[in-house]
């Protein structure tokens, strides 16, 4: 089966004011829509980054996929590389998206493709995309509640604020772990951090521990603190992490901070492609990588790093970005395929409106944490028309071309500028 | 789609009187041939070793995989897991055929039935078996010519000696290759050695050198040279090799072996499973791995070592037991899905008689030195019911039951025994 057209849209949807160490969300996120026509009739659907960077690549691929098969793999990655070198370098993207980094642009183009390619296969055989994956040792995929410090609206108020509020303080950050685990039954929590003081960062664990005593939880500061900050938190800590996600930059400072406290360290900031996991086995700088398909290579790519992840006895768990339906049942399904899945996987879905969705029906339910996955074909998700376009629209209306946590900050701080690390 | 029937037929083919280091090949190999039928009619094909600890294990599974559905390969792996389990441990298999390890239970039977799993789904779907692997990067996969050392007939003379007479000598070995590279084209050489005296196979390279300038050439002495030994005729051998295979036993040999000469070790016997290409990484104990389906879990799983080996810098060939077209067709199946296929593969099939082979129109060709693969569904092949009632045949009419290549020696040499390294 041959593909006969290609269409890469790019759309952007409400964010919320979510605080990280490179800043803060700003209001609209940026995605990628992909839809793989067959000359069948079929159509296969891929999710990726909307900015600038990516995008210039996914249309410039548009074209170049007309008549190649759809089982063609290969020939995908081979069409990437000449279309990479043909553009040329890009502008790099924020660093919260690993996929956007101009290294990056090969495997995030073929990511955000083969995708749509093993949805398109999928759907012509009738058969769910997790069976081209070996089929599914779950059907339930669980996720992890994924909590952030947050202002309870953006400084430039382009719309009503979002329903969940201001959460700076260890009771508003309770809350919001109540309120989300309430309403999709999570079993672990994730506190993304690195941006407001350590120490009162540890407390707000320390309250979840005290809140949620048989929950997992997971910190993650996105490298912005130092070794030494990292030591001094990890000893205030104790033993209430599940894992301690990327507390300190570079792969010698978390093999050292492992070597130093024992404690078991997880990534998707120092080991995001398979030179990197190669020295990360070489130093054991970490103990778990957080897999994400839309900068590793796609759901295949990904298996590929499971399997290595079993080979050299790391652990196995799921990054994200703010993202629609498209790519979290992309995550779902290839989560299904991998026996060594040993965490909960990351999602940012709750924090998505619900008027927002590009699928059909709207958005998925997370139930009792988990993603479920079905017999439907392909992905067993269908794009909704109607919502591309007001979605494609939102992105047409304003200005915002590349995530850019900082510049949003420095509305808030015209002074602010991102150091790494802060603390 | 479910899987309805499964056979697994024991055969046994005529084999040359080669010589190894584990001593001299029996006038029989045995193999297991696998059918896989689905609901829907379609019978996919496997082909494995038959040694009676392996072939226990196949038998056992056959009813067990009644009803999985045949795209569920992690289901097929937790059965085979079951079934193992519910064995117990078996006798060991000869060392030259490491899928019949009893290590390597689980994952000799999961690789056996993989094949046949995958061979089904790609037949059911109309489409040639690589395109489930990602389609094909080349369609003419590389052999090279594997050259023995052995006898002008079988001490048993159980039939009529082949067709290659006597391989000892220099000129003999110089005969053999030009028959070999005259018949099927290949463009490189590998010695199988380990059986005489290592002066003289060293001697033997060298006149394969001078006889064929432009021929890369491989020795391969299954670990039978001691370090020093290894040493020694690395020395004499200089630059004369594209790959020095398994010259001398262990992982931390071959380390110091290469630590000390700075020459490319491959090997099938030092790294044969994940964990041991873990260790291998850990010690740079080889450069190139020769991947072997049936061992290594399947062909998914040789992808993902494909993908490690790419990962970690080694190269890649691919490792042949004794075997026929089902086999071969699934070794050109996996290594044309394979970007980073960086040596030709072994292959015994030239050693194979013309009459012998289970698939229909007989022995596949290699020409200029490579099997093609078409867009023919699955592996392309077709089972001939006769040949293999045949076969099966002549499995019962003889008493060998697994493969000892010492016992057969000793036929020769009564007072003969496996020492490893010999020399
Ligand atoms: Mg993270
Ligand atoms: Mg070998």
């Amino acid at each position: 089966m041959k593909i006969k057209r290609v269409r890469v849209t790019p759309i952007a949807f409400r964010d919320a004011p979510l605080l990280n160490a490179s800043g803060i969300h700003e209001p609209f996120a940026l995605r990628s829509i992909i839809e793989v026509e067959g000359d069948n009739g079929h159509i296969g659907l891929g999710e990726s980054y909307g900015d600038a960077p990516v995008l210039a690549v996914l249309q410039a691929m548009q074209d170049s996929l007309v008549g190649l098969d759809a089982f063609d793999l290969n020939g995908l990655r081979a069409r990437v590389i000449q279309t990479v070198a043909r553009l040329g370098p890009v502008q790099a993207g924020a660093e919260l998206a690993p996929g956007s980094h101009p290294s990056k642009q090969v495997a995030n183009a073929y990511s955000a493709f083969e995708v749509a390619f093993l949805d398109l296969q999928a759907r012509s055989l009738g058969l769910p995309l997790v069976d081209l994956l070996g089929g599914a040792v779950r059907t339930e995929v669980p996720f992890s509640a994924y909590l952030f410090f947050k202002y309870a609206k953006h400084i430039d108020a382009p719309y009503a604020p979002d329903s969940w509020g201001e959460a700076l303080s260890e009771e508003q950050i309770v809350a919001q772990a109540a309120r989300m685990i309430e309403a999709h039954g999570f079993q672990s929590i994730k506190l993304k951090a690195g941006a407001l003081e350590p120490e009162h960062e540890v407390a707000c664990i320390k309250a979840l521990k005290k809140a949620f005593p048989d929950h997992p939880l997971r910190i993650d500061p996105n490298g912005n603190w130092s070794l030494d900050t990292a030591l001094r938190m990890a000893e205030l800590l104790g033993d209430d992490l599940q894992y301690y996600e990327d507390p300190t930059p570079g792969l010698e400072g978390m093999a050292e901070l492992h070597e130093r406290t024992g404690m078991l360290l997880a990534t998707n900031m120092v080991v995001t492609d398979f030179e990197e996991f190669r020295r990360s086995v070489a130093l054991n700088s970490v103990q778990i990588i957080l897999a994400d398909h839309h900068y590793w290579g796609g759901l295949r790519d990904t298996q590929a790093l499971a399997r290595m992840c079993d080979t050299f006895g790391l652990g196995l768990s799921m990054h994200s970005n703010s993202h629609l339906g498209i790519s979290l049942m992309a995550m779902a399904h290839v989560a299904a395929a991998v026996p060594n899945l040993t965490y909960a996987c990351d999602t940012h879905y709750p924090w998505q409106e619900e008027d927002e969705e590009v699928i059909k029906g709207g958005k998925l339910p997370i139930r009792n944490g988990c993603v479920s996955i079905t017999r439907a074909p392909g992905l067993g998700v269908e794009l909704d028309q109607d919502q591309l376009a007001k979605l494609h629209e939102q992105y047409l209306s304003i200005d915002i071309r590349s995530r850019d946590d900082a510049r949003q900050m420095r509305k808030y701080d015209p002074a602010w500028t991102i150091r790494k690390p802060r603390f």
